[in-house]
């Protein structure tokens, strides 16, 4: 049971290697996770959401954090928690930058395309403007 | 786009199928997210953790979801939410038979194993009683 605290920057690599997380949130005092694509440029967390209950519980309270791991087998995991808060993103040319980026990231799309569905769609673009990150390790 | 409501069969079904999920639970007025090991009877969720930030959180505010999800690619995924209060389980017959279920769907270990673990390891045995199971689900 060799489970440790992983170093600042093992944590902050896994962070920026991902693409998948999981977004925690506090919703009507009870805690709300769902699965979000993401990037980290350093500093913040980038993804999207539809309008909805995630939405509704960011803009009611703003604290959040985003899980991230790697996990083998259950002896041989890493997992890291980022810490920030909700900031939604407005003006349409960061909109847009954004979702190109994670787009970029995934199969099957383009930039054109990007741009295509922030016209068609509702989306909401939000950064996590990152505070602290912990992580854990067992194994590996 | 074709982001929909999971019916409740399903997403009990994706909770009763799954062996890993993130558990959510609020941790000094933040959410915490953490990956976890489990199985569910149909009634209760059965889990474990050692001592540490998420048995502290968990007994300072026994609110707790967990969140399962099956994702083929960013466009085909399902995901369940179950929420329910944590309950400490320290009968030691109950703990044995907790951890030798969930040892028992994971490689490696045998219930004999799973009885050294428990008297050699500080391991806590928790269920969280489901009140509430609700899923998303796009493209699948």
């Amino acid at each position: 049971m060799s489970i440790g605290k992983l170093g600042n920057n093992d944590a902050l690599a896994i962070l920026r290697e991902g693409t998948l997380g999981r977004l925690g949130c506090i919703a009507a005092d009870w805690p709300y996770v769902v699965p979000v694509n993401y990037y980290f440029d350093g500093e913040n967390i980038y993804t999207h959401t539809l309008p909805g209950k995630k939405l509704d519980a960011l803009r009611a309270n703003p604290r959040v954090c985003l899980q991230v791991d790697e996990i083998k087998d259950p002896y041989n995991w890493r997992s890291v928690i980022a810490y920030g808060r909700f900031e939604e993103i407005s003006d349409e040319e960061t909109e847009v930058n954004v979702l190109t980026k994670l787009h970029s990231r995934l199969p099957h799309m383009t930039p054109v395309e990007s741009r295509l569905i922030k016209g068609m769609t509702r989306t909401i673009v939000f950064r996590i403007k990152v505070k602290e990150v912990t992580g854990m390790a067992e194994g590996w």
